[in-house]
Formats: structure tokens, C-alpha cells, sequence
């Protein structure tokens, strides 16, 4: 059994107290958050608390606040025999400012309030100074999700830098297609099936493998005409993505 | 019953002749492609030439060739009184220059050779001069997928540049999160749930709604970490993605 406190009310703690709550081999002892009122619905469940000099004893804390918050908070941590982690992709395991041990527990995937989360599909992302808190964060990960990894913190660094590209840059993708067929009336619909296509297709295929299209077979006919149908903000993308797709 | 004849030997072609020769109610009564080579694995489940002049008599023909081809080949079909499409995403149904009525039948999925397609997620985008041929062409249609949908030249235009950015520029940001890993031995399966979560998301909400990120909240601090990672080139386009997606 393994025990946790939990620090945060935003989305990553919130689901992270939900899976947990239903995992036999973790017990949350504690959620900590600096406005109470965020974690009340737990109130039931555990043991929750404003006071941050009030935590409980426990194996693990787990600091699930802002990025700018993690340094103040772990500080005031003062449980010296405890292993403390982070959640966060792009916060380096050195700036948790604790007399515990350090380590880091970020789940790599985008979490929306109200949308139950699948841990099962959810990488976690493991840092630790010693093997051994390692390995316990190994049992703490593989309890809830069968997506384990070892990264270091340059690693996580450049992690959360690409996963701005594969998902917010994807998005806004999505975001120019959405507004061009909403132009003519077209139901986005039309769009999902090819969406999902290219998004299964990077599992098969490196993504260089599976590029097909204007740019990569320098269809200058094609492009010109798709150049007239786009505004000139939607122009300057168009013609740096696919002057990087020809660059290869 | 309808009867096609299909010109062309690529992968439209290919795929689907696959799926109308497993249709009960469509016959296809001829294959007809330049190169014979490329077709002759079809012999044994229909006629097939590389003579334009000797195509049989059948209710459409369907054009599947290179865009640049479709002017030519379809003014070489002589049958007055057949419905005759093209399956082209670009090209609009005037530069069918043809004697018999005119059509588009657009299957809007990013087809690969070796790869089988599952047709009931393919839309349809169907475009006729005729009601009668446009039902025509539904019927054809729905007999091999529930995503039919009438789209006109303009609109098609339209879908065909929003394809590009959702599908091929999509790609390209996954190329650029691929690079990102490699550089760091860094798995690119640790992106691959954050990836599918992306593609799913559109489908629930806007892709404004699922917006999120350091450009949608302006974390100018996380921003500039994340520039220091790239190059040059991976710079220009983060910026200019970013800066968008602060536009709106």
C-alpha cells in the first residue's frame, strides 16, 4: 500500500484523486489546496485541508499546482523522510525546493475538467534522484496505467515542446480547416474521418513515411490555387508549413 | 443494379474497384487504365484494356486519374448517355469535357496502396448537373458508405485546401514532435495517446473550445523555453503558430 498526499484543485489533481480513490494499493491520506473550496467535493473520501503546515505523514506528496507555484509550495513541505514529485512537463525536477527526496510524476496528456480520463491511455512520465524512489514511483504509475517511462528532465523539457506541436499546433490545424469550411457552409464533419486517418497513421508509419499531398510532391498548380482561396494570415502558414515540408 | 465502367490504375482506382466488386448492387463491366500492367490483377473478375475506344456501355464511368488527365480522358468517352464523374477533390465538375451528363463523386480519405480502406468511413462528396443524376449518384454511393454529403465545386475547393491543414500540415507538426524526440532518444509512443486525445477532441468540441497551451493563455515565460529548444526553422514556424492561435 501505497500512501499519498495530494497538493492542488486543478485538473491534474482532480483526476488524479478520482483514480486514485478507486485503486486499491494507493491510499490518498490527504489533499491539501490553498482555497478550500475546490476540493470540499472530496470531503467525504479523505482528510483535506487548507493549511499547508497541517499535512499528514505519507510515502509520496504529489504537487499538482502551477508551474510558477511548485518551488513555494514544495518548500513548505517539511516531512524530511518523504518523496516529493511534480507533475509538470516542462518544470525541471531541480526546482522542487524540498529537504525530502525529489522526483518527478507527469502524466503526459491533456486534461479537461469535465471529461473522465482514461488512465489506462495516459503515459506517466518518472524522475527520481535514487532508483529506489524510482521504483516506487514505478508501482505508484503502473497501478493506475500500463504507459510507463523513464525521462529525465531534458528529456521532459523536449517532451512538452513537441507535445505544443502534436497537439496545440495540431489543433489550430483543425481550427483553419473548421473556419474554411464554415466559409462555404460545409459541415466539419466531412473533415473527421481524415482527421482520424492521419492521426492513426503516425502509429504505423513514421510521420515522414506517411506524408503525402501538394508541398511533398511540389504540386505547384495545386498550391497556387489553394494560396487564392485562403486569407493572408492563412496564406503566411500555408506557405511556411510547406516550404518545411519540402525542406524536409 | 448500377454498372460502372472505372478509368485509372492508382489507388482511388484500386480501392475502389475493391469495394464494388464485393457491392451486390453494383456491377462493374469494365476497368480501362493506359499501363494494362497495372490493372491486369483484375482480369479474372471483369474486363479490363488499356483501349479508351473500346469501353463497354455502363450506367457511370468513373474517372480516378491525375488530376491533370481528367480534361482528356474524359473527353475520349463517347457514350451520350452516361453519367460521367471524376473523383477529385481539385478539379470542378465543368472541366469534364464530356458529351454524356456530368458528375463528382469525391471519396474525401487519404488512401495508401497497401493499406485496406474500411469504406464505411469514407464521406462522399457528391456533385451532380441532374437531381436524377445526383440521386443516381447517392445510390452509388450509399452502397458503400453512410457519410454521403451534396458539395458543390466551390465548396469542394474549399474542403480540398482545409484537407491540406488537416491532414498534411497536421503531419508536419508530427513530424516536427518525431524530430523533437529522436534528438533526445526520447520515445515518440509517449505521444502517441496525446495525439489520438487531439484528434478525438474535435469531434466534441470546437477546435476553439479545445484549444489550450502556452499561446492560448500567453505564458510568455514557457514560450520562450520552448523557442530555446528549436532551431531556426522549427523557431519561425512556432512563432508564427503561436501567434496565430493569440489572433484567433
Amino acid at each position: 500500500m501505497i500512501s499519498v498526499v495530494i497538493i492542488g484543485g486543478g485538473n491534474v489533481a482532480y483526476h488524479l484523486i478520482n483514480v486514485f480513490l478507486n485503486t486499491k494499493k494507493i491510499t490518498i491520506k490527504q489533499i491539501y489546496n490553498r482555497d478550500i473550496q475546490k476540493i470540499k467535493h472530496f470531503k467525504n473520501k479523505t482528510s483535506i485541508t487548507s493549511n499547508i503546515e497541517s499535512l499528514v505523514n505519507a510515502d509520496i506528496y504529489i504537487i499538482a499546482v502551477s508551474d510558477d507555484a511548485i518551488s513555494t509550495v514544495s518548500s513548505k513541505i517539511l516531512n524530511k523522510n518523504a518523496l516529493i514529485v511534480h507533475t509538470s512537463g516542462s518544470v525541471a525536477m531541480q526546482n522542487l525546493k524540498t529537504i525530502g527526496r525529489k522526483g518527478v510524476f507527469y502524466p503526459l496528456q491533456s486534461f479537461s475538467k469535465h471529461k473522465p480520463v482514461d488512465f489506462k491511455d495516459v503515459p506517466f512520465c518518472l524522475e527520481a534522484e535514487q532508483q529506489t524512489d524510482l521504483d516506487l514511483l514505478k508501482q505508484l504509475a503502473t497501478s493506475i496505467s500500463p504507459k510507463v517511462y523513464d525521462i529525465n528532465s531534458e528529456q521532459r523539457r523536449q517532451l512538452h515542446v513537441a507535445a505544443v506541436f502534436v497537439n496545440n499546433f495540431v489543433n489550430h490545424m483543425y481550427k483553419i480547416g473548421y473556419d474554411l469550411c464554415k466559409d462555404y457552409n460545409v459541415p466539419f464533419d466531412v473533415l473527421v474521418p481524415l482527421i482520424r486517418e492521419t492521426s492513426k497513421k503516425v502509429v504505423s508509419l513514421t510521420p515522414d513515411e506517411a506524408q503525402t499531398g501538394p508541398a511533398k510532391r511540389n504540386d505547384v498548380k495545386t498550391i497556387k490555387n489553394h494560396l487564392d482561396l485562403l486569407t493572408e494570415k492563412q496564406q503566411e502558414i500555408y506557405n511556411l508549413i510547406t516550404k518545411s515540408i519540402q525542406n524536409g
